[in-house]
């Protein structure tokens, strides 16, 4: 598969994370010759912090990793994932699989169960392989090493044409503190306060229930506000670990540690996110669409998601064409707010519509000019309220029927 | 442009409604070498009713017919509908062009200004070329006839690839009652309360206020049930004229007469509903999703427009793979009330999965072979309550991305 034109020049190189460790394998789930299972073991004090996807139909990983979320205890965990099988829409056998390898991971670590997470990625409704996946824990744990992160990271794609990686640090009391993470994530995102597969890792100190807030915060304000195709996955899932083992005080809720701290969280989460919508199925443009005036903030949110989804806007864009008719379009489909004459229109710094009309001042060959580059700004003003929101999104090509209209064959 | 393959065989014989005439003519709106204007004048004494886009950002036209509706008065009617332009967000200069074109009519049919209707459908955000509107409507006048109404229909197409038109006759008081219809529309659709341009007609008669109840009615069991794109056009319009002419006795609420009408407009509107569908941009299948069991019946058309407007369901159709994990995708992100271990989906009369897992009886050759089939049903039932809906679709394909990635250009 050709690697999406928005990737990244390479993948980060992230920095080991005392009290974190990580090993990938080959167990042949679906695919063959390459990896697609990986294990993560979190050393024993740490806190953890998860968000999930909100579907209806969520897989049964997810719904373990719910149950282990609220297990408590100092013990140390572990995150198992594997690619090529949602394990969603399984039945009691796809319960089943889901207890039997965190069991197993569980023994070969001294852990207890429930703090054994699993994730599984891929195709819907077919039975999880477990075998294969039991044959490979052994090699798992006797691979182990701080410094394998990226081989993690490669092990869970499916349609991601590459591996997303980001670090951040931030100085707390004189002293450095790392977060890293990675993310899997391609098609069917449209994440409901939560996201597809994203594992973060750092060495500060946090109480589980501030890290569990600021998680959810980030979450809100990066993963929660990118959308591929409008699809949201059954799979959903971060999962954050805080070792404390960067020796730093316990970040303390409403500091300048927290602030800091949460601000290089914050980046981190954003850098995954951008890179997710960058590997957007079949995409060409990376788009940022900027919400303003809006009667209050969950309406921007919702306009930013009418236009940001909007099957017409995303093939105009793909078409270079600066078609903002569709903006407009978007703007009226919303369900919010809005007022004709108010709403002003941008394509970056380029003032399209205003005054319930084309600018004066605008020329379609400028529009299209600007249409050309690859990563583009929309903004909407519209001039009611103070409400603001900032969505991104990619747009809708050849690529992404080509990759979906046959995926599973 | 090739005709759509879900298109039916030929235009149906639209019979002349007494009391109802037609005009088309060349304009060169923006097309060359086409019909793009057309004139209905119908007949004093008729009843009307609307139903008009909820967009937020609604064209000029539509603003005007919303005020024409309350008009009252016994005089009788017309509607002038151009394509190639929407006049929509075109500020004082598209309000203006909409009050000169309507104006133009009523002074040559000898009508109240707010008794002609206008459409516009096309391109947003352009100005209306109103002088050569202006100039054609001495064409349109002479030429008005009553057996015109395929010529009427032709002229309001914009990206659809064929003309649709409908007919129902209905026996009252055992005298025949015709009604006619035409419809545009192809992309930009998911109708929200209205649709895309629909003219209905009938000699049958009625009073307004049943009129209006009865279009709304039907409007929502059809053109608000279909979906092309989950785009909600700015200038989507429904109107509906009764003549009375038949010389039936006046139809009243809650009688045989008004069940046995409402059942012939019901039939003719989900008819050019299904038309608008099997020329959705790109089509090459048409699908019904009927979901049952929903909480409610409200709970059960939000659930059937996830799926249907799923991209990741409407691709997998286009590629004709019984990818019925996509479906239980949709279910789960709609929102709405599901308990995985109820579900049950059908491929037609197939049973695909129930009881939170794939059917023991179902194999994926079956599935497969079913999705070759241009006209599919897909079933799902929720197992948790009475509600019900039905909404109708296409899939998603490379042409739609063709279309729409340079339509303007």
């Amino acid at each position: 598969m050709k690697i999406s034109p928005l990737a990244p020049a390479a993948f980060p190189k992230l920095p080991a994370i005392d009290g974190v460790r990580f090993a990938a394998a080959e167990a042949g789930v679906k695919y063959a010759g390459r990896s697609d299972l990986m294990l993560v073991e979190i050393a024993a004090g740490s806190a953890v912090a998860g968000v999930f996807t909100q579907s209806a139909t969520r897989a049964a990983p997810v719904l373990w990793c719910q149950e282990c979320l609220g297990a408590g205890g100092a013990e140390g965990y572990a995150v198992l994932v594997n690619s090529g099988n949602a394990n969603a829409f399984t039945g009691a056998r796809g319960t089943e699989a889901v207890l039997d390898c965190t069991a197993g991971v569980a023994a070969r670590l001294n852990l207890p169960k429930n703090h054994v997470f699993m994730s599984s990625t891929g195709v819907i409704g077919e039975v999880l392989p477990q075998e294969r996946i039991l044959a490979k824990l052994d090699e798992l744990t006797a691979n182990l090493s701080g410094t394998a992160a990226e081989q993690a990271a490669r092990a869970i794609m499916t349609t991601d044409t590459f591996a997303k990686g980001a670090v951040q640090t931030v100085d707390l009391d004189g002293k450095k503190v790392t977060l890293t993470g990675f993310a899997k994530g391609s098609g069917m995102i449209a994440p409901d306060m939560a996201t597809m597969l994203v594992y973060i890792f750092t060495d500060a100190s946090v109480s589980s229930s501030l890290w569990q807030s600021m998680v959810a915060d980030c979450a809100a304000n990066s993963f929660n506000c990118i959308t591929v195709d409008s699809d949201t996955s059954t799979s959903d899932t971060l999962l954050a670990f805080a070792t404390g083992k960067a020796d730093t005080a316990m970040i303390e809720p409403e500091t300048a540690a927290e602030s800091a701290f949460r601000s290089a969280l914050n980046k981190l989460m954003l850098d995954l996110a951008h890179q997710v919508v960058r590997d957007g199925e079949g995409a060409s443009k990376f788009v940022e669409v900027q919400v303003s005036g809006a009667a209050n903030d969950r309406a921007a949110h919702i306009i930013g998601k009418a236009i940001a989804d909007s099957p017409l806007v995303k093939t105009a864009i793909a078409g270079e064409d600066p078609n903002w008719g569709r903006v407009v379009m978007a703007v009226g489909k919303s369900g919010q707010r809005a007022d004709r004459d108010r709403l002003i229109i941008r394509f970056g710094d380029i003032t399209v519509a205003e005054n319930g009309w084309v600018s004066p001042g605008y020329s379609e060959e400028q529009g299209a000019r600007y249409m050309q580059q690859q990563d583009l700004v929309i903004g909407v003003d519209l001039g009611i309220g103070t409400g603001t929101a900032t969505i991104w999104t990619c747009d809708l090509t050849h690529d992404y029927i080509s990759i979906n209209a046959d995926y599973r064959s």
